[in-house]
């Protein structure tokens, strides 16, 4: 079974090099599989960037919540310094993978025990022949340290001769969000045979400790090799140097360890390097990182394997984690290993228990959309994390709870009340979104309206509060934060809404709903049934709260300012709030007006690799019936237990083809499955779930180099759960009904109900 | 006679602290002053930044012309990798100003031979006290140089106890312009003591190598410290490490070579370390730079001052510089030094032989307005060259007509014929200013329209040829370049101006003037007489062309596809063109409709500390008779020989009290000077003189951070030998008109006045 590793087996892709000479790949090429190799473990995630660099790389560590201020989009994750860089010289001649030749080379990343492994057979320009392997994870088990094994073999050298090898480990400051460095060296310095620098971001006050370590680990070696302390502001290292013959390997570990201000410890540095000392076991000083005199002294070079060790405690952390969170497919493995990245991606991105910060579109895997925060987490992700993993549900739900304050500010900004949620959101809340940015190239003004005009956020975290108390019956969270939260954005609901008295019913106008591609839009369907959603499910948890904690429900009355007759007008509203759906057919309209829209021919287009939007222009993609994304059939699906299999059907049957499917949002393709198996669109369905599921492995929209597409992650196991498996939960259990796709003969998987764990293990019958 | 030296004697300039607690300067005064301190000889400048670092400081080595791309301003400087870095340590303890204790501080940077130096006398928080002198200069000599001598000496330890001292030397890469980093190293290496680092810009593929020696020069301490080659990628260095007894010192130095593929070398590596090889006396390698393997060898501790040789070297050339360029005033020292700091920076950001970029905004000194070529150069700084150093001067000129294409193929995108320059230019030519700007904070859209409404620079550059050729009579260069330049400007102009059929006269509407407060304005007397005065001397010029080389003149007539029929309606055009003076007064309007403007009461916003367009806004402030900056008077000013003393009077006295001197543009203060004089304004003349004289030593626009104020610099020369002296060049000779300021016994100067150096020394005769 090879469904738990992601493989590359060449460097360069594909070549059409008829000369056979080595070809190197494109950089887009290596920047999407610097995302696709991104280990980590909630805490931080690092892209897949080899240790000894590459021209035009875009080598990140991103730390969950870490953020420095940048012109425009105001705040975005700060790339930390590079803790996995390692430069090797042979005969003084450097490796570079685009130098030499390579001769072998193979890449792989252990989606069980979120390990990467790259082993690579160089011949250097003077003949010398070196086997690499680089090896590293981000632990599980301990969420600051990460840690790197890299070996070399001389496996053949010009004359039999002994050659002389040079490892310069270091940690690499000077790094940037491509060209913008967010951080400044405050100290750095060494004990023994480990170094540690201090840094801080330059905007937003930050403070980032790494320590590392970095030992040889082949004994036999010992008296031919040096070990070396480099102090340096900008690249403290270790260097290994001596000379190896052939046939012979030299191994070395690099151990990091890092914590920041956020940490609430009290001495970061002390913090990093008491771990780090722990676990590479020097016996620790009286202050340990502060007295020591110069000159640096040399290593003695060990030889047991702390990596294996601290590997072996994450490999038990990840069993773990794939006992609740795994999917077992058989009969298809692409889908399986698909499928299976996607739940490493899910679990790399997200914190375990950090509630100042929620997942990012990309997490902590690029630096696409600056780390903010957008509605992917709560319609995309939050329903994995509900059924799999309550706990950290639970906190990013908490997120938007903390943030309550912001939100209500942003209501009042725009003449509402109650609370209103930025379209992108990073630490404090406001509104990341920036009102225009201009084109960098042309100078054009670009306006951008969604943090204006895309309301549909507020109801996406109360539709995601509600489905998370219904799976968890967490009563503590609902009693305690989700009640105020549903309220207060019904309140902005009710205060958005405005009566239009002609025909007696209540409209939002002049929004921007899902479909991104319809600007300033009257009553799209979506936003204001999640809208009525919002209402009927806060009142539902008001009446909740009322019997269960009385004297709670009282005093959030009072800090709220409401009343039971603005409750029972909230509830008029919502009865009131314009669907504009047919009532013979059950056709439901996008927005007034978007079926007087001409028609869009889409068979003018064949073979087109962009999206509508790209190639119509803004302006006039407006004018047609062709959609970027789930609208109409988001609503279907989010609410599906309100709708029936008729009205499923005549919208399918007509938003389903009108739907850029292949280049238009990513983030719909994959949630189209769960009606499109309630519809038994067997074939629709797998296409889009395979969409879904390849969609980084394969770069399917060519944007893999700014991070992976997590709301797509999520998208999948919904997918799969509540899509080719059927899973509905009920009060007092659950029922399955599952689409087989062509050669799939089980789907396995778990999920929590109400505190219990279930295991569901489908076996198809017809095969 | 102080008069060479610009002096800080405290680290905090001023402090209200009751305590005699230590103050700290705020991090606008460290900036400020970091440009101030600026050294550089025209092929590159070094900011004023402390060698040891200081936070949130804006370090910067700017070579001429080596950009880099950016978003929205598209190219800027790209600030390079560190040549200045020394981190001292004490016993472990670093030194740092804004840790331990500064006991004595003083740094000066020496006028007269370009040597900036430090001296602090620093306890650290275990009491140790160190002195340590900090001395620097960009060679005039060789360009490619930049030498620093670093000497620490024990004053005092607790129990006079030795002391571990170690001096880290790095080459620090990961620099940016502000947070944005440019550079990516490709390769580092090293050859017995010497280090060299070779980077490239990420976006525009700029070579850059820079070699460093780090050489102890106590023989005596020899024995007791240890040198250490670093190899790093992001800092390679050179440390120095040992114990210092009380009473000793430790000097060493600091020798950089820098080479870009600007520099038309083969191997740039090659030359930077072939240069500083032969500068520290290395034996030469067969290839010094690519076989030396590892381990590092550890170097010799050398005894010779390397650093003073070079030095004298340098002051030599300075020596030379302020023979031809030094203006001696007698009377009175803060405008002696001012003026001598002016022609200090004239100097440093200027290159002697470079005409491929010209001298921008903020030169080299820091990254105001992005490396960008405003008319700051040829109205303000080009009569200093003109006059004084009349090979620069013709660069610079080079610099506009090897630009030619780009601003006719600007001329043509306006729908116009000839040359039309941008507004802001860099290496190509091509308009640098954006269209429009994000506000950073607010988001707000600004719209930029100097690029596209404020033509007159076309007229700038036309009338700064003109002027160079009669200081210079340069036969050559109006034969081969001046004459195309001037008669693309006039068609320009020609083509731009159109025909008022009602009133029968040519108008140039829509534009913006000098005074930039004033937006889309038509008929800007300015622009209309400067456009005029470029079609006169085209055809001045085209005429001693004929006569001159009628063989030239045929085929530029030719490749410029124009005829005697166009040249006799670019006569009536220029004749035609309309200036809003009126005839009985000589009163000229400074464009349609300003004298309707309402009258603006400045009274209201005494002790302001800001431009009425920050404070009023930019809508409102063009409601207003209050202009940003000369605009008619700079007009008299420049033409001055077309108009008599009635009309420059009463234009003076209407314009002179409307125009925001105190926080308008930095550019005409002094440029008044040269109309005060000639009017007998002595005590505004002397005021706007010193304005300019001082306004970097003193920081007086609050803006000096971002760089020095070039065009100042050079609008101060032009105060003083144009304005005070009162300098005017005739066909066969000149004549001086001086008004003294108080005080003033003694101006004395020199010129170039058609390949003839002139020496003038004006005494007082009423003193």
């Amino acid at each position: 079974m090879n469904s738990w590793y992601v493989r590359e087996d060449a460097f360069a892709p594909s070549t059409n090099d008829q000369n056979n000479h080595a070809t190197l790949p494109s950089i887009k090429q290596v920047r999407s599989q610097e995302t696709v190799f991104t280990i980590g473990n909630g805490y931080f995630c690092t892209r897949g960037t080899f240790e000894e660099g590459y021209p035009r790389a875009t080598g990140a560590t991103l730390l969950y919540g870490v953020f420095a201020a940048v012109p425009i989009a105001r705040e975005e994750l700060a790339n930390v310094p590079d803790w996995t860089a390692i430069k090797l010289f042979v005969n003084g001649e450097r490796f570079h993978l685009e130098q030499g030749t390579i001769l072998e080379y193979q890449r792989e990343l252990n989606l069980r025990n979120g390990e990467l492994r790259r082993s690579v057979l160089w011949q250097s320009a003077s003949g010398i022949q070196v086997r690499i392997t680089a090896e590293r994870f981000a632990s599980l088990a301990e969420e600051h340290l990460g840690a790197l094994r890299y070996s070399v073999t001389l496996q053949d050298a010009p004359g039999q001769q002994p050659v002389a090898i040079t490892l310069r480990a270091s940690i690499e400051s000077g790094q940037g969000n491509y060209d913008l460095m967010h951080w400044e060296t405050v100290d750095q310095r060494h004990n023994r045979e480990l170094i540690w620098l201090h840094s801080q971001t330059k905007t937003s006050n930050v403070q980032l400790a790494q320590a590392m370590s970095f030992s040889l680990t082949t004994p036999g070696l010992a008296a031919k090799f040096r070990q070396e302390l480099l102090d340096s502001d900008l690249a403290p290292g270790i260097h290994v140097y001596g000379t190896l013959a052939p046939g012979e390997t030299l191994t070395a570990e690099k151990i990091v360890t890092m914590y920041t201000s956020r940490d609430g410890v009290a001495d970061i540095v002390r913090a990093a390097m008491t771990q780090l000392e722990k676990l590479v076991q020097v016996p620790e000083l009286a202050q340990p990182h502060l007295q020591v005199p110069d000159p640096p002294q040399t290593p003695e070079i060990t030889s047991t394997s702390i990596y294996e060790q601290l590997l072996a405690a994450s490999a038990d952390a990840w069993e773990q984690y794939w006992e609740q969170a795994d999917i077992v497919i058989e009969g298809d493995e692409q889908a399986q290993l698909g499928l299976r990245y996607n739940l490493y991606q899910l679990r790399i991105n997200a914190s375990a228990h950090d509630s100042r910060y929620s997942i990012a579109a990309k997490g902590l895997t690029g630096f696409g959309y600056r780390g903010h925060i957008f509605h992917d987490t709560e319609i995309f992700m939050l329903p994995f994390f509900s059924y799999v993993l309550p706990d950290i549900a639970r906190n990013l739900l908490l997120y938007r709870y903390h943030l309550l304050p912001a939100a209500r500010a942003k209501a009042a900004r725009s003449g509402c009340e109650g609370a209103q949620y930025p379209w992108e959101s990073a630490l404090n809340g406001e509104e990341m979104t920036p009102p225009a940015i201009v084109h960098p190239e042309t100078g054009e003004l670009i306006a951008v309206l969604n943090g204006s005009l895309e309301l549909h956020i507020t109801a996406s975290i109360s539709h995601a509060t509600w489905e998370y108390y219904q799976i968890s019956g967490d009563d503590d969270f609902l009693r305690n934060y989700g009640t105020e939260l549903l309220l207060s954005t019904a309140h902005y609901w009710a205060s958005r809404a405005t009566l239009d008295e002609k025909r007696g019913d209540y409209v939002i106008n002049n929004v921007i709903g899902p479909d991104e591609w319809h600007e300033h839009v009257h009553s799209n369907s979506y936003t204001n049934a999640m809208a009525r959603h919002t209402i009927e499910v806060a009142l539902q948890a008001w009446r909740w709260l009322q019997t269960d904690a009385p004297d709670k429900a009282r005093a959030l009355q009072e800090y709220l300012g409401i009343d039971e007759a603005q409750f029972a007008h909230w509830q008029t509203i919502a009865q009131g709030l314009r669907i504009l759906q047919d009532p013979q057919t059950g056709l439901i309209e996008q927005f007034e007006g978007f079926f007087k829209l001409a028609p869009f021919d889409q068979s003018k287009y064949e073979g087109r690799t962009d999206s509508y939007q790209a190639i119509l222009g803004m302006e006039e993609v407006q004018q047609y019936q062709i959609i970027k994304q789930a609208d109409v059939l988001m609503l279907l699906t989010l609410l599906r237990e309100q709708f029936d299999r008729q009205t499923k059907k005549v919208n399918w049957d007509y938003y389903y083809p009108i739907t850029d499917h292949d280049y238009g949002s990513s983030l719909t393709p994959a949630l189209h499955v769960i009606l499109a198996s309630e519809l038994g669109e067997r074939e629709a369905g797998y296409k889009r779930f395979m969409q879904g599921a390849l969609v980084d492995l394969e770069n399917l929209r060519g944007n893999t180099p700014e991070g992976v597409h997590l709301a797509c992650s999520g998208a999948v196991w919904q997918a799969a759960v509540l899509g080719i498996a059927g899973l509905r939960v009920t009060e007092d259990g659950y029922t399955t009904a599952p689409i087989w796709p062509d050669g799939w003969t089980r789907l396995a998987f778990n999920f929590c109900h109400k505190g219990k764990r279930v295991h569901v293990d489908l076996r198809r019958q017809d095969a």
